[in-house]
């Protein structure tokens, strides 16, 4: 009998996840991982580190090369090589690779097509306007900042990526103007840390306009950029890059027949399987399950990627994981300040049904008497059950992690009872003796009346 | 009817936690702390940063005096009292003041008298030798090094105190010598973790000494005190501090027929309340439950002693509060390493009857393309259910709080295989994409064949 052949299209995070993890469990199956780019297993998180300068060379955001993966892994991949069309009933992918096109039959499929950049902005395709989403873009807003050195920037989205964006522009001395579609930047971020956020950037020297949707651009060939702003204003800038988010690659599933969700992303169970038989997905073309809410939400990062790749490939390799989901934590840093959250904002806790209460508190990354940060942080609490429903903090120092103590009492479903008896470390370097997150819980339970 | 009367017989943490609780709980209360010190609620953890002069007064310390509690929280502080006999059967307090002694009736009564050093070794007494336990101890360490300028300083007992005491009198350009009893510095540290422990203190040159029993001290009036170790050899230094750990002061209980646990410290339930009625304790004189064991542990930190002063102020006020218990969590900073621990070691949970699995990893406290710095983790795991036990982690930068992320996993009795898909924040200059704790875990799961 022939190996089997798994056949996994996209090489970063989920799908070299999912190659790895197939190839260890059974050593028989032959693996072919499809790759439209250049790179396979990069840092797409560090992306704004390599604009800025920080990061100097793109080889540096390689975790493994192709040839890592061929070599010392057995895996097939092939980079240059796109899949354009996936027909199940054949159980075969069509490719391209230059000119040429090719059949494929796969035993086993695993969709990691990735994310996309969600703007839609007549002039997108302009010579002054660049995306950070891959390593392709981020290389050539690069280039362009080096060989061109603009003076203004304009970046279109104030998410986590904007910022991130916006900072290293900021490093590399522009002017720089965040436009933001919304009321406030990173999106479901609390006002008491947006705040935060908003004076950091002004700090910074970073711009941000709010409510500001970007209607057109119109590159002249040479000179500047020209945006238009909410159809009324022009802005004038040297370089535009767009960073308003992320919608999921899910097309060339969709056309095969594999079934999206709400998000409009590809709906998986919590095998990472698709409707389709021997068709599974992961990373950022799919939806994920909210631990929070108990329903799908489209939350596009690395760390997930890289589990729900991992859950997919021993599946598809004939074991029997499962990715139970999980509760949106995100960390950024926006200059010298650590910003987090996760699970639902209070805001977002009332959309989805929960009548929620949001308790702020400020504190230090230090005991008082040693020279600590100022440290903020919100829980979110349900009204009815007390349980935990999401928290975010900021702060130059103990914020980023706090967060991660947060998104473990989310995934216990704890209640803020529980929580405030939590038996967190202490010493002063690292908190005060009453920690912030405990501090939060208690001011909490005392306005829910639960004396315990 | 005249107002009831709690009395609180120790004015530190425990002690002001239950007086403010109880005093706010119930505002008729009359509320009575004894205090045969000089100061009540200082930050007791902040000590060794008082002795080295990072701290620079010791009110710097105190978080409250007792003239704030007495005229802003009407609580009736009374320093520089000493409750000397308890007289359960007329519920009254026999209370020593200068030469004057006085019999206080009580209704409820709470015992928060703290810990005391452990050693009793001979020649204890004398004039170079010195506790680090108390804010009185410390100030008179801290006058000596600052009065004699002495050269040569002795550190008997390798715990937290014992490396933080001398990590201060390094700073104040002593020789150090740390004398640590058992084969390991920080009381049930992992080899792994403790390796990077002792490489750390001897790069800012404290000499460590393992198995050195200390029988006596001899001090000279002026000269130098002579330490006599393991009955055998004689250490001379110009100042001896003794670190070696606390036991319960739980005589005065004791003396009164407050039952006792197997540790010596005083025996509640989880309302903080003892074997007699309307007799609460709290804090460093009582044993805990410690959730991982489910069995009574002493670990006396003021973190805890907070939180069940707070439950047995609540209590005593006629509430109805619960301490659940700990997971015995520990930070401390030895020079610039951030040290931690939660939970069981593996030779602690081996010597509790369960059969650990231990896996450490080596990490980075950054995506690897910045410029992080080592960081180590190790967790135990139980191999028949899975379950973790505890973890150790060490490094320069993101070990305090992961701490707390092991610490509330235990607390929710996370099994490895939950953990694993735990939704922890990552952004390049916090951690690798791979947080080490999820690496540790992934790699015990493999080593337990669980593939989930």
């Amino acid at each position: 009998m022939p190996a089997e052949r798994l056949v996994i299209i996209g090489g970063n995070a989920a799908g070299m996840s999912a190659a790895s993890r197939a190839r260890r469990l059974n050593p028989q199956l032959e693996v072919v991982v499809l790759e439209k780019g250049e790179y396979v297993s990069y840092g797409t998180c560090g992306l704004a580190y390599l604009v800025s300068g920080l990061v100097p060379r793109p080889d540096d955001l390689v975790v493994y090369t192709p040839d890592y993966f061929r070599t010392r892994r057995g895996i097939d991949v092939r980079t240059g090589h796109e899949a354009t069309e996936i027909l199940p009933g054949q159980k075969q992918v069509a490719v391209r690779t230059g000119e040429d096109t090719y059949a494929l039959k796969y035993d086993k499929l695993i969709l990691t097509s990735g994310g996309a950049p969600a703007e839609t902005i007549p002039g997108a395709q302009g010579p002054h306007v660049f995306t950070c989403n891959d390593l392709a873009g981020a290389l050539a807003l690069r280039h362009f900042l080096e060989e061109r050195g603009p003076k203004r920037g304009l970046v279109v989205g104030g998410g986590y990526i904007g910022l991130e964006v916006a900072e290293a522009l900021r490093r590399r001395n522009l002017e720089v103007t965040v436009l933001e579609r919304s009321a406030s930047l990173l999106e479901d971020i609390e006002p008491e840390i947006g705040e935060w956020v908003n004076e950091r950037l002004a700090r910074h020297g970073v711009r941000a306009e709010f409510n500001a949707t970007v209607s057109s651009i119109e590159s002249g060939r040479s000179g500047p950029a020209s945006v238009l702003v909410t159809n009324e204003r022009a802005l004038t800038a040297d370089v535009v890059v767009l960073a308003a988010g992320l919608v999921p690659r899910a097309e060339l599933g969709a056309r095969a027949g594999v079934e999206l969700g709400s998000s409009g992303a590809i709906r998986t169970d919590n095998r990472q399987q698709t409707n389709l038989p021997s068709i599974y997905a992961a990373g950022d073309c799919t939806e994920s399950w909210h631990l929070v809410t108990g329903g799908p939400a489209y939350v596009p990062l690395g760390t997930t990627a890289n589990k729900q790749g991992r859950v997919a490939g021993e599946n598809a390799a004939g074991g029997n994981a499962t990715f139970p989901g999980l509760v949106g934590t995100l960390v950024t840093k926006v200059f010298e300040l650590e910003v987090g959250k996760t699970g639902l904002s209070e805001a977002s806790a009332r959309a989805a049904g929960f009548s929620p209460l949001g308790v702020a508190v400020d504190s230090f990354s230090q005991a008082k008497y040693l020279a600590g940060k100022p440290l903020r942080a919100k829980l979110v609490v349900d009204r009815a059950s007390g349980q935990l429903l999401g928290g975010q903090l900021a702060g130059e120092e103990g914020a980023a992690r706090r967060v991660d103590v947060l998104a473990t009492a989310l995934t216990a479903r704890m209640t803020v009872a529980e929580f405030v008896h939590l038996d967190l470390g202490y010493a002063p370097p690292y908190g005060p003796v009453y920690d912030p997150l405990l501090v939060a819980a208690w001011e909490a339970l005392k306005k829910l009346g639960r004396r315990r």
